[in-house]
C-alpha cells in the first residue's frame, strides 16, 4: 500500500517537473510534492534556470508546518551551491521526516551526496520511486553526466513508407500543425538543433521555437561541403549570433564567416566524412548537453551508422509516396538481426500523424 | 437520449457480428439485439454461412414474447429466400414494433426491398444508426455490392522506414507473432489471397490460415514471368486445390498446370504487364468478392498505381533497417498533392508493432 501510494505522489511531481519543460537547461526538470497524514500540503517545481528549485519552492509554498511530513521529487536534491542554495540543507532545516526519490542524480557535484546527507541528518531515504519515469524525463540530463556527451535525438517526419520528401525535394509540410507544434517544443528542449547542407539548402529552416514557448536552440549547419548559399534564413537571420556552421578547415576557408557574426566549428574529417565523435566534442566544449537532429536522411543516417543517436522521434503522417528520399538513404543493414531496435518505445497519435519514440538498441552489425 | 439508447443497443449488435468474422463469406456480419422495456431480451448473430441469420438466432433465442419490441441490427434485414428464408417475413410475423438498422444492403436482393416491407406492415424503422462502423464491419461486402467488382486489402508488414525486406530479401519474420495472427484472421476474412512472384519465390509462403480459425481462402500467384520453382509449399502443398496461377498466355504455356491440379486463369497484359482489372474480372466470375493483397513490392505498387486497392493494412515493425527493399518500389508520385491519402484511418498496438488500417484517397496524380 505505501509503494502505491509513493507511486501516487512521484507521479504528481513528476507532472509538476513537466511545467519546466523547454526552460529548464542545463539543469533538469524536477517536481516537489509536501505529504503530511496523507494530503498534500505543498507543492513546486523548477520554473526555469536561476529560480528556485523544487524542492524549495514546495518548501516555500507551505501553508503550514512542514515538520514531520514525507517530501517525493523525482531526481535526489542537490547538496552544492549553484545559483541557489543546496535543498538538502533546506530539507534538513525544515525538518523534513521522509524523502522519496524518483532517481539518483549522476550529476557528479550530487552523485549520491545528496541522499548520503539527508541519511546522515536522520531523515528517511527512500529511492527508485517510478525510476523509469523518472529517467525518461530528463533523458537527456541523465545521459549527459552518466555519459559526457551530448544527447542526441534524431527526428524525422515521414510517410508512412518511410520517406521524407519527394524525388524534388519537396517536404514542406508534410506533417500537421500540431505535429510542428510538437517539434517546437523539442527544439525549446534542447540547446543546439542540427541539420545538414541538403536540408540547409532545400528547406531553407529557422529552426526558431515559434509554436511553443522556450528559448531558440543553437542552430548548427554541419556539413562538409557548405553547398548552400548566404542568403539561408540561419545566415541572414542571426539576430540572437546563434548559427553554428561546423565543417572541416578547408571547406571554411571558403566560406565568409564574418557575415552575420556566424560562429564556425572547425572538425576533423575521415575519408571524406566529418568525424561525429569530433563534433559532439565540440558541442560539449560549447556547454551543449542535448542536440536535436533535423535531418536530412545524410545526416540522420550517419548518426545512425555511427551509433550516435540516443533517441529516436519519428513522425508519420498517414500518406503513401512511392518512389522518393528515404529517410535513413545511406544506413545499410545485410541482415535482419542487424536492424536497429528500441530499449523502450511508445507511439502517440498527434493530429493526423503517429509519432513513434524509441530509445534505440544497436543491432549486430 | 433516444439516439443515445439507439448508438448503444447498435454497438452491441455489430459486437455480436464481428463473433462471425471468418465464417460468413459472401453472406455479411450481422448481429442482432431486441430490446423490450429498454432491456436487452434476446441477442444473436450470423455465425457462418448456411446458419441462421442474426435475425432469426435473436427471434429464437427470445425466452418470452417479442411482440412490441425493438430489433436493432446492423444491415438491413433481407427478404429473399436463398439458404435461409426471409428475415423481413420472420420480423412481421413476432410483432416486432420497431426496427433499427444500421445500413442499408447494397445487394441487390435486398437495396432498400427490405425496409419497405417492413413499412408496409406498419413497422417503424429507423436506418444509419452508427453507420460508418457498419459499413467499416461489412466494408468488402458494402464495396463488392456497390462496385460489382472484387474488394481489394492491401497488407505489407514493413519497419519504421518502410522496408519490407533486406536487399538480398531476408523479410522472415519481420512482424511479431500477435501481428502474424491478425494476418491470419484477415486471410480468413477474404475470398482470395495475391502475391507476386518475387514473394512467391523469396517467401515461399503458405498463406493459409494457421494462427486463427477460419476457411482458407484461394491462394493466387499473379504474375507475368512465373519466374519461381515447382516446388513451392503453393504448389506442392495443394491437397484442397485452391492454388490459382494468373499469368498471360504466353507464360502459361510453359506452365506445367496439370501438377498439382493447380488452376489457371489466363490474362490480358498491356506493355508487357498484366491487366489488374482483368485480374479482378476473372476473380468476380470465380465468385472472389474479396481479395488481400499480402506483397511483394512490386504487385503492391502495381495495384496502386492503378488506384485499385480499397484497403490498406501497414504493419509496422519497430526496427530501423535502412537500404532494403521498399514497401512500395515502383509506385512514383511527383509532388506532395499527389500522394496517396485516406478517407479514414486508424492506428492500433499489436504486441510491440504498429498497425495502420486506412481507406485510400486518391491524390491529384
Amino acid at each position: 500500500m505505501t509503494a502505491d501510494f509513493d507511486r501516487t505522489y512521484m507521479a504528481r511531481a513528476l507532472q509538476l517537473a513537466e511545467k519546466g519543460r523547454g526552460k529548464t537547461s542545463p539543469n533538469p526538470l524536477v517536481g516537489a510534492v509536501i505529504v503530511k497524514s496523507s494530503e498534500i500540503i505543498s507543492e513546486g517545481y523548477h520554473k526555469a534556470v536561476g529560480k528556485d528549485h523544487a524542492e524549495i519552492m514546495a518548501l516555500k509554498n507551505a501553508q503550514e508546518s512542514v515538520a514531520g511530513s514525507t517530501l517525493y521529487v523525482n531526481l535526489e536534491p542537490c547538496c552544492h551551491t549553484g545559483r541557489t542554495g543546496p535543498c538538502t540543507e533546506a530539507i534538513i532545516q525544515n525538518k523534513i521526516k521522509k524523502v522519496v526519490i524518483g532517481i539518483k542524480d549522476p550529476n557528479k557535484l550530487v552523485n549520491g551526496k545528496g541522499i548520503r546527507q539527508l541519511k546522515k541528518a536522520g531523515i528517511e531515504v527512500v529511492i527508485n520511486v517510478l525510476i523509469n519515469e523518472s529517467f525518461y524525463i530528463n533523458d537527456s540530463y541523465i545521459f549527459y553526466h552518466l555519459n559526457k556527451r551530448p544527447f542526441v535525438t534524431l527526428k524525422l517526419a515521414q510517410t508512412l513508407d518511410g520517406k521524407i520528401a519527394t524525388l524534388s525535394h519537396e517536404s514542406k509540410y508534410l506533417s500537421s500543425k500540431k505535429s510542428l507544434t510538437y517539434v517546437h517544443k523539442l527544439r525549446a528542449d534542447v540547446d543546439a538543433v542540427v541539420i545538414g547542407s541538403q536540408t540547409a539548402k532545400y528547406d531553407n529552416p529557422q529552426l526558431t521555437v515559434r509554436l511553443s514557448k522556450g528559448q531558440n536552440p543553437y542552430c548548427i549547419i554541419l556539413s562538409r561541403s557548405l553547398n548552400f548559399s548566404d542568403s539561408l534564413n540561419l545566415i541572414k537571420n542571426n539576430a540572437d549570433y546563434k548559427t553554428i556552421i561546423a565543417s572541416t578547415e578547408k571547406s571554411l576557408k571558403t566560406f565568409s564567416q564574418k557575415k552575420n557574426n556566424v560562429i564556425t566549428w572547425t572538425l576533423k574529417s575521415q575519408r571524406d566524412k566529418i568525424d561525429l565523435h569530433d563534433f559532439l566534442d565540440k558541442a560539449k566544449q560549447f556547454n551543449i548537453s542535448s542536440i536535436l537532429c533535423e535531418g536530412g536522411s545524410k545526416l540522420a543516417s550517419s548518426f545512425i551508422t555511427q551509433k550516435l543517436v540516443d533517441k529516436i522521434v519519428l513522425v508519420t503522417v498517414p500518406k503513401i509516396m512511392g518512389k522518393g528520399i528515404d529517410s535513413f538513404t545511406s544506413f545499410k543493414t545485410d541482415k535482419l538481426s542487424d536492424m536497429v531496435g528500441f530499449n523502450k518505445h511508445y507511439t502517440f497519435k498527434s493530429g493526423e500523424d503517429t509519432i513513434f519514440v524509441g530509445y534505440p538498441k544497436w543491432g549486430k552489425a
